[in-house]
């Protein structure tokens, strides 16, 4: 109230409660369920009873001491003004996806008006976060990956679903989300045969999203599949896990993979009055019973004059209960009051003005609007885990300092390979030279260190950037390939060293592959040759970082 | 100044004096003259300028012939307020080179404290247009790529120029900027020698983006590189050349790629007094006459007391022209009036006040401001050419329909390929199955038709997309594979066809390597049987087209 500073309202009660519960050991076994209690059902307090729970345990701002206003909603959408004109209000995107429904129809149509059939992007997200904290992982501009998977509300199942059937991870279901509990490895499959997830095609991103994360270099012991909570949960989500990844600050949600149903495509539907469906053919006719809503045009016109059209368009939009019961109480009372939400107001409907009716009729077609199917990917946060999962130490040699060392796997390490002349001399700059431009044809970015210090301290270099393989220049002819977490070394040609990294870096070739017996039989045997040569290369372990 | 719809002025004249010129055959030689000049001079033209040659002109809204206002400033940078108070204003960034000039630090230590170096970024930015139109060429969010190349102000000379020195290409230099004019053919080699373009890694640049943008698939003969006029360019640009585009709606500006001289990294620096700065080592050091200019701190502080370190830092940051004035004023008079610009005042210097002097020393290094060479992409732009430069129509073999061809180079095609059996069943529909699972292995994005029209109108569909290439499943061993401009066929084995295909589209074979005779034996040897089995497939053009 003094100051300005303003403090989201939920953060400030969960943080005294969590402080209340930790730190204050006289409080009462009644005012601890209280406070615990206050934690379970924070998420779906109302502005006013934060505001009353806020006033009752006296909180204050919490770096001033000074006393707090009533909360009030705050809009996370950035606004800004479109055009010259400042009456043109718009707003930023808080997420990347509704592009996708929008553009549904062509998608629709693009793939031969067949489900399912998915889209993906990749954007700019933006959320007016009140207090952004905690580097990467709250930030106000966002970059957001998403798919949209289209598909029939009535058959969920994944063709490619027995992929994925036999993994077991930890997932974590709402039943058992209690204080004192924990994520259970369960199997994919069974987790569908089980009903814990709700369908298969749910259940198949779950499994294609727990593979990608730990291909990228994410600690299966530190990956859980967290089932929404259902005060979590969207109203209109049939069913929603979060990937949560275990980090210094907690775990952190960085995938969500939510069965929207057909929400999105109901609500643009709705407010553009264009219809975003799908058909599904019949092979032959079927006869189905019809709900029939035909509106008395003479009638309803003389009625309501100007106002018919919106009229006629409320009766028809009727579902089957709301038609039913129209129908009983015009044939019992002649006359129903109705509500046109165009108009905001009721009106009275009369016998005479909509003829209402079940009719068999055959159809040759299923018209329906798809369910979606979203997994959504915080590109940042994915890469801020990915940081702490690969970040190690190790002592140097001497043992009198911790090096760093990012173990990123080679599809990910944004630097694929370190060269450098063993010694400063013009023939192996030149060598460096050579091979760096094959590297460069390959695709594969690396990084030169033609500086004056020792190769313990380029390797140490190389080591905390995460690349994954260094290349010493120490022949004419040969070359020694280094890989970064084992330490191991293996000699071979000049010429095939870019391909050999090439292949290690693509996922081509394993580490393993590259023994000496399984290179090119001139480089293998000048290995043996080459360890007289340059001991220092060849020792069994830690002479990389030799350096003091 | 009636509807409240806003106009861009400089349009509004431009326009108007581009009519007048095409259409009013009534005006007068010497009228004409004046309305050329405007033309030629609108980009230096003031506010009130353009505000006068509108009222004198007796321009009005181009909608409703309503009369304007007086033009007024208007900021093309979005406005929001950041976080919950609305006082905090941030603006949404009109370009994504700035973020690399504040990591300069980072960057040069990254790199070893040696220059020349680059960083390069792609990203979103927005500009509030009072205009969008044009499709993609002008939007309010578009994706901009940028190189920061930084490198001494001093050596400008690039080691790789000799790779782009021998280009040939659309250059349009400044000077030859007259109207009826247009662009020549010049050797870029040639064009640094004649100092027609400013600096050797400038020249580099620009013929990296003449490759860049042939490569896509722009055509060479409607791209030229235009060199900014002096009004054009910004104050502190050495030079500046836009490789222009011919499109449908004229000559529109894709890459920019200007010499910026230290400008960005000097404002940076002057704003947060942080020192953005590099330093080349001499190998021995080098004697100097160096300015000092030594403020008498007790005098001064003395005279002016609080304000004595503003005037202080204003002392040292003369440069010499004005220091050695000072001394001389100080020597001949006793005394000088000094404008502080962080007083925003005149102070009296007194002779006693500042010691300046020119001294003879040695210096080991030499600190300096990088200078910055800048190529700027804008994406959603090339993209915009690209489709019109590779967007052609060809006949149907009945020639009664136009068939729309984009021809897409496998590098960007979207997809490089298309999969569908000649006939529905099940035999072929399950080699289409495992030669897609093969392209997918491959990493070549393809799309599969399994739909019932006829041969013709899946290659004319797939045309119309831009595939460059098509695989029909026609036998249960070998298969058809189709190029789109040519629609020359050859027939392959079926567990040959997915790496076929996969080289093509990666560039590593042209089509001109998969004749018969270049591919495995059998398949080839079949390619005859194959003739007389489907002639359809064979004959030497247009089959392919044969829909009805």
């Amino acid at each position: 109230e003094k100051t300005g500073t303003c403090y989201r309202a939920d953060h400030l009660l969960k943080d005294y409660c969590n402080e209340k519960l930790e730190k204050d050991l006289t409080i009462s076994d009644k005012k601890a369920t209280e406070l615990k209690d206050v934690l379970a059902n924070l998420e779906d307090f109302s502005c006013e009873k934060l505001g009353a729970k806020i006033k009752e345990y006296e909180i204050t701002a919490p770096d001033t001491k000074n006393t707090l206003s009533d909360p009030y909603p705050f809009n996370l959408m950035f606004q800004t003004s479109i055009g010259p004109s400042a009456a043109n209000i718009g707003y930023m995107r808080p997420e990347t996806a509704q592009g996708i429904f929008m553009d549904f129809k062509e998608l629709y149509n693009y793939n031969g008006r067949k489900l399912p059939f998915a889209a993906a992007q990749v954007g700019q997200a933006f959320r007016n976060e009140i207090s952004p904290r905690q580097g990467l992982l709250r930030v106000r501009e966002f970059t957001l990956a998403e798919i949209e998977h289209f598909l029939d509300p009535e058959d969920k199942a994944h063709p490619k679903f027995s992929n994925v059937a036999k993994l077991e991870f930890f997932m974590f279901q709402r039943e058992e989300q209690m204080p004192g509990q924990s994520a259970r490895k369960l199997c994919l499959g069974e987790a569908v045969e089980k009903g814990i997830v709700n369908s298969e095609t749910l259940a198949y991103f779950i499994g294609r999203v727990y593979l990608f994360l730990v291909r990228l270099g994410i600690d299966k012991e530190r990956l859980r599949f967290r089932q929404h909570l259902a005060n979590e949960m969207a109203h209109y989500a049939a069913d929603c896990w979060d990937a949560e990844i275990e980090t210094s600050y907690g775990w952190i949600e960085c995938v969500g993979i939510a069965d929207r149903s057909s929400y999105d495509l109901h609500a643009h539907s709705e407010k553009s009055g264009v219809e975003l469906q799908a058909e599904e053919k019949f092979s032959e006719p079927k006869e189905v019973v019809k709900l029939v809503i035909t509106p008395m045009t003479k009638e309803l016109s003389l009625a309501f004059k100007e106002n018919k059209k919106k009229v006629v368009l409320s009766l028809k939009a009727m579902n089957e209960e709301e038609a039913m019961l129209m129908k009983a109480t015009l044939e019992s009372e002649g006359g129903i009051e109705f509500y046109v939400c165009t108009l905001a107001k009721n009106v009275t409907i009369k016998k005479n003005m909509v003829s209402i009716s079940k009719e068999k009729t055959k159809e040759h077609q299923r018209k329906f609007i798809p369910s979606v199917i979203e997994p959504s990917f915080g590109i940042g946060r994915i890469v801020y885990c990915l940081y702490e999962h690969c970040f190690s130490t190790r002592p140097s040699k001497a043992g009198d300092e911790q090096l760093n060392v990012f173990r990123f796997s080679p599809l990910v390490a944004p630097i694929k390979c370190t060269v450098f002349p063993l010694v400063r001399n013009q023939q192996y700059e030149e060598a460096t030279k050579v091979i760096s431009k094959e590297l460069t044809s390959f695709g594969i970015l690396h990084k030169i260190d033609i500086t004056g210090t020792s190769i313990g301290k380029k390797y140490a270099r190389s080591d905390e950037l995460g690349v994954p393989f260094a290349i010493t220049v120490d022949s004419k002819t040969l070359v020694t390939i280094r890989e970064r977490d084992s330490k191991n070394q293996v000699r071979v040609n000049l010429k095939d060293a870019a391909s050999v990294v090439s292949s290690l870096a693509k996922g081509k070739m394993t580490w393993r592959d590259v023994s000496p017996k399984r290179l090119s039989s001139a480089a293998a045997a000048d290995n043996t040759l080459a360890e007289s040569m340059y001991p220092e290369l060849f020792s069994l372990d830690g002479d990389d970082d030799s350096e003091t």
